[in-house]
């Protein structure tokens, strides 16, 4: 099988490639509004449709909320999972769209030409330019280089309430050698990335207690011991203000020093730290003294505040001493740190330090899940980075990701698969805005990015 | 005069003066609610009729709310004004009652006699101890023995909305040379008490500014400055956890120690302190070190937190870092603290911490005052302390109060009055709860204690 006349095809055809993505954006897939269930569904079915068209054994497959989309690609090759979602988020406030969110239009900007119509990006956008791969290859050659299974989501921007069950139940089904994510941007524009590995996540919650009622703090201030400042107290001693980091003991066991080559690429990878920090206010970085920003974003874990409360919050003064004080955290996990022992680390920080007559409880219901670290040593990782550096004549970079993109610990959890994200959208598409876009060199290149990618992989 | 031919006949009409308090508390006075607005009114009627019957010149005067009562008599000696109020709180819950609230019983409890009803101590039964005593004095002598302007509000319980303006629209007609104010406790039970000092306040409330917008801990954890941890870095930074103390510069200056004749007062004042703690649930006093309890209840400035709150409250989690934290804090003043100097020191401190990115922004609408520090050295107040001790048997001593109460403040400021703060009541009395009582031991020598005060005042 051959490549190049895939491109050529994918070059000849971005008229026919565009109409389809138009086709499929008119659809009004908002899957967390009920009044669009109908709209849902018929997403789902375009989608099968379209891959049958293609030859592909497709099915739309209930779930107690929207359905799932599974094609079945027969082939010799590696065996791919696909992943995409073909629901949008919902498009209020409408009077902020120059254009109707589900009438897509090709506009020319500074950048370049766009579609711009919700779902344009995130995720229809991105997942045709791996369909419009396959349609090519098909085509060209009369079937595909690897075997590929297909998986949409219809519930992703709703909470993915059914893909838990429905990946546990049809895992067999679904099992592969890797899968492929398309829901991501690249690192800044034209910068060919692979998100490589994603932070974790522990939350925790708790409450500390003064006196056994809310006191008056003219008969007791003084005396009295006052939760807030007890909690003030332990909030604060989880930081080292001399080098900003995380100040509680352990913390960092199972955090590894990114290695100097990833360091390198992260270096280069057009990252615009002034743009990311003054877009929202920062004249600087305000973590871990030592580590750039990227790093500090990407490879070091935290320890943050999310919630803080307690005593009267309403207009005016109330003179109250509290009988309560409550803090919500949230720590983003990287490398090996281990979830529950990192839990136990805190709370016995937090109780190290509680004053005479304070005590503290916690939530028993959260949950934490540690940091997935793709093995980029496969040599999978390898052949899509120079595939993506071919097509974008720029080397692709292994990206980090500060948050958590679930469906890829879903993966490795369930299926026991790594993952490579890979996607081209820019940050500036506005996805979850009014006037979302998808650019067509994205689209475009997009498209060429996965046929490269399908062709590498297929070779030894 | 004499003053054992008054004593003898309060004794003696001990039955008329409870009746007499009876009818009083049948009147449902509750100011707050609109519903009881006749029978707030009707409460100010009874007190007209009862000091015209004692002969005063007494008069019920309009205000935009709940009438106020002003009685004069003329006399040669001291010019006295006597405060108290006739309204109540309300009852509810009114299931927890023992008894109908408006229809007073005697009872009989281990601690001797109570009379039971809402109003008893707070503040009917109290304002009832002058006006018997005054009408004694009158039975027996013809006169009272100094010049008396009786002033009683019928809206302490609701806020008293038309105080300031009444008292500045006729400060010519309620200036005297001291006040009187019986709507206070005994230290503790048999100990009687002049309230001497009360202390100030000053409430400020700040904000934290950090990310211009909400921002995803995801994206921004690290990098991000998060308010909450800078107001919980912040908060902390008030106390000197070594010594207990406020730890803003400057914040001590206009605090004098305790005289060493007033703290071996109160030293032997039977202040309780174990029942004290340990009823809210304190094993230890929390404040500092270097100060007794009491002290630090009494005498001793403090900066509390009152409420402290930002990001997010709900059930579960949100990766959120917020744009903003807020903080409300209050202090107590005593001695010379100056509100506004001390304002400017507070605000000086936070400004001071504040990390790089981090801005604050001040609630402009909050006020202070200062403590109320009476002139014990007017030889009016060791009259009445050797008054006082001559009826309990007991030295009286001058107290000290960790709140402030409003009326010696407005005397001080508009009327330039030094207050006495004499009550009978105690701690257990039940104010502004269900099964509020009133010790008959408490009225029946509150009266004597009067008579006595009056006598010792009318005299050189």
């Amino acid at each position: 099988m051959s490549l190049d006349p895939v491109l050529s095809r994918i070059d000849s055809d971005l008229d026919g490639a565009l109409a389809r993505l138009t086709e499929f954006l008119r659809i009004q897939s908002i899957s967390t509004d009920p009044a669009y269930k109908e709209e849902t569904e018929k997403a789902a079915d375009w989608l099968v449709a379209d891959l049958q068209s293609m030859g592909i054994d497709a099915s739309k497959r209930p779930t107690p909320g929207h359905p799932m989309v599974v094609g079945h690609v027969p082939g010799d090759g590696p065996h791919i999972l696909f992943y995409g979602h073909y629901d949008v988020q919902p498009v209020d406030p409408l009077n902020l769209w120059k254009t109707e969110p589900f009438d897509p239009q090709i506009e020319e900007t500074e950048a370049g030409k766009v579609i711009r119509g919700r779902g344009a990006s995130d995720d229809k956008g991105q997942l045709m330019t791996f369909v419009e791969a396959c349609r090519a290859w098909t085509a060209e050659n009369g079937s595909l280089p690897c075997r590929i299974t297909f998986f949409f989501e219809g519930e992703e921007e709703s909470g993915s309430p059914s893909l838990v069950p429905f990946l546990k139940e049809h895992a067999e089904e679904l099992k592969a050698d890797i899968a492929l994510i398309c829901d991501t941007s690249m690192v800044s524009p034209g910068v060919p990335s692979i998100a490589s590995q994603l932070r974790g996540m522990l939350k925790d919650e708790f409450t500390v207690h003064g006196p056994r009622i809310d006191l008056h703090s003219g008969h007791y201030g003084g005396p009295g011991l006052n939760p807030l400042r007890e909690i003030a107290k332990i909030v604060d001693s989880f930081y080292d203000h001399e080098t900003g980091a995380v100040a509680v003991e352990g913390f960092y066991e199972g955090v590894h020093e990114v290695p100097d080559e990833l360091l390198r690429q992260w270096e280069g990878c057009g990252f615009d730290e002034k743009t990311y920090l003054n877009s929202v206010g920062y004249s600087q970085p305000h973590g871990e003294k030592k580590y750039s920003t990227l790093v500090q974003q990407w490879a070091r874990p935290t320890l943050e505040v999310n919630g803080l409360w307690g005593g009267y919050q309403g207009a005016g003064s109330k003179t109250v001493i509290p009988a309560e004080a409550h803090c919500k955290i949230t720590c983003r996990l990287v490398g090996d740190m281990d979830p529950d022992a990192l839990r136990d680390k805190i709370r016995k920080h937090v109780e190290d330090r509680l004053s005479p007559d304070a005590k503290v409880t916690w939530n028993q219901d959260l949950e934490g899940s540690p940091a997935s670290v793709m093995n980029i040593a496969r040599p999978e990782f390898e052949k899509a980075r120079q595939a993506l550096s071919d097509e974008w004549e720029r080397e692709a970079v292994f990206t980090g990701m500060g948050g958590s993109i679930p469906i890829a610990g879903f993966f490795k959890e369930i299926l026991g698969l790594d993952a490579m994200l890979i996607g081209f959208a820019n940050d500036d598409d506005a996805i979850h805005s009014p006037n979302e876009k998808y650019d067509l060199k994205s689209f475009h290149k997009g498209m060429r990015s996965w046929a490269r990618v399908l062709d590498a992989l297929s070779k030894d």
